[in-house]
């Protein structure tokens, strides 16, 4: 099966949907992306908060849109407040994403990752190495960064979706999209964005949102891609670096509109 | 009771009071926005510092001229922490500060919140949902954002002051400081503030740093918010976006002088 | 004896290193600098990880090249990982790395940070309030501020070393780094400097970073301090004040070249 390229208008659409929804996406995130993750999303025009203990988790994945689950510094009682808002979610009927940064490489969040596959996320978005290892097909990357090219992952990618049932998208120079039977490819972005932390895990935010958005999930996670890389192909026009990168990169996301996307 | 505009002669000797001193604020405060909050912090001259273990809160909280209790993550853990912290300020005499995210909401922070209002605030700042929810006048806005304006909540305002002999800060648009009796107002800041995290919750840490110098408290508080909000609107010329307020703003404050301020 | 500048090719020729080898850094650091301490490293060309649950820290210690503990927001749970990271990191000879934040003024980490100390670090960073109070010769700055320039610390730096085989830097407007019988000293850098936080943390970063390179551990640290003053000095040429400051020092981390460096 051939991916296909997302169709603009549809992608505006979907962007124009997203801003007028505005979803309310609770971010259990890791430590070190939290102010970038929450920045990305109010500046596309979403709205995050980041709620984490136990109780308040449960409470909260039943008020938002959407919830997100990145296990980038997984810690065992944070691990129970996820578990939490997961249940908490499934009840309330809201979707939920996992970001599985690190997955393979480190046995605790490898454990948690496996556990929480059973229920039912409406999409995963990671690098090549993080969906390898999730689909059991290798060992995981370097610390936190892939060794393995998104289109080498694609077939883990498919796989993991027939299992789940969740949109997978397996990011990297060029983004895979898949419920396991389409594929949908997104094309931007830029290498500098590796050397920016936090660009996955907002990434995957976003992804979170976009499962908050009705329509089709794949498409709606597909664009949540293209917003992110025609994003960071703007800024890449009006940075000298990884520094002015960011600035750059969150003004193209409040400004972005349907008509210039590519 | 007509709110007043602050003096501008006695904004600008607030400020040079607030740089003369450099005040030493503790900052407890959420995951999400302590880098921010630090930087607005360093930026307008005051001495920021984020300690967060039981013991050590309780004696830092000796040592700083200024404590500041914000919400925004809250776990059993920081509670049992900031509830340290604040014992240990008002053995010392020290002043602090609440700044109650997303409150009324959610059930752990709403009943904490109701805990330490009786332990004496300094200063209270939140946006108008919060301050209507911790006055017992409404149950919250959506997730960490406000859904009423803060001339609504006025009332909720002057109704906490006089209960807890705070001064109270709801902030918006238009921000409104009030003792109870006497109210100031402050103008300026940008909506686009929304868009970037934690301007609110920077706020909230400038006012704890004010509460640290002599004079009039009210004055002092209102004067922390004029101090933000010049700065927002000065950034709001020099940027295109939410990205680029950022450097923006923390130049602003850093630049912010007497002279200037409206 | 007389501190040596550093020699320019030879900055240059660890810079290439640095580069061409990308250390893996475990960052185990505060939690207010945690995205800039990540993109100080991505921007110079390491690949950071910050991995914080107990058995997670103790395993990823081993894959590491580099391990960094920075003691700012010390926690008991956070210090027991720390502990158990830091064996991990020697029994697989990994380089680690203290930072030690505020030590003096705070009793908690004083206590760990002297527990450490047995641990033999590779290296130590600090300001010379810290440098002074971890060699027992003061209580400590003001919070986390110096109150002491760095040369009246070199006695201090160097008694240390001697004491625990770490090369130790303590750092300011001019940087001493020492192994007890020999010292470098580094120029450059800015006092606006002390006025974006994580400065000083993203320095010793870089300097667990540099532990990871072959060659003379002394030169390599001095090396390290000297990439970070030099993108320092560059980065004020272009900023207007502490805001624009943070990009403009990131892009020029990530553009620093050997030829330039001073």
């Amino acid at each position: 099966m051939q991916p296909d390229l997302l169709d603009r208008a549809h992608v505006a659409q979907i962007l124009h949907q997203f801003r007028t929804r505005s979803p309310l996406v609770h971010c259990m995130t890791n430590d070190v992306v939290q102010a970038f993750t929450a920045n990305v999303l109010l500046a596309l025009g979403a709205s995050p908060a980041m709620v984490i203990e136990r109780e308040e988790a449960q409470q909260f994945s039943t008020i938002a849109d959407a919830l997100l689950i990145n296990v980038g510094t997984l810690t065992h009682e944070r691990a129970q407040a996820m578990q939490a808002a997961i249940h908490g979610a499934r009840e309330a009927g809201t979707p939920w994403t996992l970001d599985p940064v690190a997955v393979g490489a480190l046995t605790f969040r490898s454990q948690f990752c496996r556990d929480i596959l059973a229920l039912q996320p409406a999409a995963i978005r990671g690098n090549a190495s993080e969906i390898l290892a999730l689909a059991g097909m290798s060992a995981g990357g370097r610390g936190v960064d892939t060794t393995d090219t998104a289109s080498a992952a694609l077939p883990a990618a498919q796989a993991l979706a027939r299992q789940t049932g969740a949109v997978v998208a397996v990011t990297g120079e060029v983004d895979y999209i898949t419920d396991g039977l389409r594929t949908r490819i997104v094309i931007g972005g830029d290498p500098l964005m590796t050397r920016v932390v936090g660009t996955g895990c907002a990434l995957s935010a976003v992804v979170a949102a976009c499962c908050a958005l009705p329509g089709d999930r794949l498409d709606n996670v597909a664009a949540g891609c293209a917003f992110v890389a025609q994003a960071g192909s703007r800024a890449m026009a009006h940075c000298s670096g990884p520094g002015s990168f960011v600035p750059a990169f969150l003004d193209a996301l409040y400004t972005l509109s349907g008509e210039a996307l590519v």
